[in-house]
């Protein structure tokens, strides 16, 4: 593959027809994409949102809003295609696949839904591991498998995105695990639990932070003692779509503390990584910090299942497409006249005559 | 046409099968689309940037960082659909319209635009009216047919863009005419000015508010007076889409400011207003103020032409379709179990049964 360097993308939007830098944070997205794939005509043409499903052990301590129940619930309804995640995907032109890697609920015959169950829900996080280290194993080759299939069929990034009642919690503690950060800074009130729920779901996360606490240096065992399946499986995702240099682009809380997980794996892939938004959980502040990952929306969201991560292709997209396909200065110029070097300071008396760039904001 | 209360519209997003409030600003686009259309199943299947391109006298001053002649090579560029917008809307699945309504030069024979020129370029408005009453009417008119040709075609949603050197300088006057703000902070760098032309800019500013002072009360001649034919154009197409009841997704510090006159001519075209992204223009911020705009995105663009707009236009119909198509707690619930109340408080002994909403972040 062609080599392209940050600075040689930075060139290239430079000489488009725009004030310099004029198209914001879609430029810094479009760099990223023309590194990652090695040119300077980057293209999305397939993305699809990997949805990740699993139930949890620690539900049973009493930390979700939700019923566990619920996961299944929102499988059958994945199946229709009128989930969050199903409307948005469809809306935006997106693929989208959901993946049964442990919901606590048989889900045979659900067709629409691809099944790759390791085993129904993780074990209480907070009385023993999580996964038990084939479990673990298992989990992230689903992830990876499924990276593999949408490498194989044409997919240009993948969002990665979850469902799984609990998770906030398995999440929580794994971030706490990987960043030292006390249960007060990384639990938040996910599905949406009052102040007495959250006190109690803290108390969760610190006990198991400590239950744990011997194996914790290493990522991977962290993630097999607190992460739970489906982020194990975000992570595999994230470190096979890497490796194949293809996007990854991030949802919210949870699939930002499973992809920190997979960057401490392997550091190499951060390059893959985009950060779709900021969540409104408040501790994915906290993971993004982490990564050095700086997203591209605020919009409030906080419901998952790659929601924010189906915004994000859709922009990736719109960024690439921007450095492929728009016009340089010099379309623009009339043929006698040279473009202004990109960057020049134009003084005011040039207003009479020549040819550069413009502005909307003119 | 039915009547939808934002009561009843943010009632039918509390059922969604989602946790309360976690689309986040989204459904705050989806409530306000629904009561504009007047349906509880609201639907942005066909949206259209308009993009008004002018010339400005005021250029004559040297208050751009490009010559004026850089409009007028935009619009050849546009024939080929690889400006900004022109590469965005088609990126996103939008019609873009893009509307000669006063450029300086002949473009007669140019394809794949709009010829509706008003004039070649509004005069000098630090010297004179920029427009005399029959071209503000005529320019007005422009964009209130652009508007009645999307509507007639089935459009739900407009943008509204613009193209024109020397138009933010127009903006900023016409932002202090209308606000009584001082052109420190109505004038900013526009398409990239340095300090010494910053400062040049905003005394052609200062002078301008000052030489028109009599007639400002009026926003109709504020406008003719300090406007140009694009803002003007974008202010009529706000006017009529709005008395339409089709969605108008603003863009940035322009479009803000032109769109804030239409609405200080008819302050009940406010409900259809969506104001896209916060632009890295300094003005934006005292527009959005003054109509009471808090914009979606927050991206740094700068560059007009209706490219945030364009952003602001897919995120609207994924908003629509959310509200339309997503299922509700019902759907999930087992058929024997009753769904929890819409923000009802679930104990935690619940996560041992019963079905209601869930959370990704969960």
């Amino acid at each position: 593959m062609t080599e392209i360097t940050l600075a040689a993308a930075r060139a290239a939007l430079e000489g488009k027809l725009k004030p310099s830098g004029s198209l914001g944070r879609l430029e810094d997205w479009a760099a990223q994409l023309a590194v990652l794939q090695g040119t300077l005509a980057p293209r999305v043409e397939r993305a699809r949102v990997l949805v990740f499903a699993a139930d949890h052990g620690v539900a049973a301590e009493g930390v979700s809003a939700f019923p566990a129940s619920v996961t299944a619930g929102l499988m059958r309804v994945s199946a229709t295609g009128t989930t969050g995640i199903g409307v948005l995907g469809r809306s935006l032109g997106l693929e989208v696949e959901v993946v049964d890697v442990g919901v606590d609920d048989e889900l045979g015959g659900l067709t629409g839904i691809v099944h790759a169950k390791v085993r129904r829900g993780s074990r209480n996080l907070a009385a023993e591991p999580a996964l038990a280290d084939g479990e673990l194993e298992a989990a992230l080759a689903v992830g990876r498998e499924a990276a593999a299939r949408a490498v194989a069929e044409g997919v240009a990034a993948v969002g990665l995105g979850e469902m799984g009642i609990g998770n906030s919690t398995a999440a929580a503690a794994l971030l706490s695990a990987l960043t030292g950060e006390p249960a007060e800074r990384t639990a938040g009130r996910g599905s949406g639990v009052d102040d007495r729920v959250l006190a109690h779901k803290r108390g969760v996360v610190a006990r198991a932070v400590e239950l744990h606490r011997g194996c914790l240096a290493d990522p991977r065992a962290a993630l097999g003692a607190l992460g739970g399946l489906e982020l194990a499986a975000i992570a595999g995702a994230a470190l096979a779509a890497a490796e194949a240099r293809r996007a990854v682009v991030v949802d919210g809380f949870i699939s930002t503390v499973a992809v920190l997980a997979a960057a401490r794996i392997e550091p190499a892939i951060r390059p893959a990584l985009f950060f779709a938004h900021r969540s409104a959980e408040s501790g994915h502040a906290l993971a993004l910090e982490a990564l050095g990952g700086e997203p591209l929306l605020d919009l409030g969201l906080r419901l998952g299942e790659g929601t924010g991560a189906a915004l994000g292709l859709r922009l990736l997209a719109a960024a690439a497409d921007i450095l492929r396909e728009m016009a340089t200065l010099e379309d623009a110029a009339p043929a006698e006249e040279a473009p202004a070097p990109a960057g020049a300071e134009v003084p005011a008396a040039a207003a009479a005559g020549g040819a550069a760039g413009r502005g909307g904001a003119g």
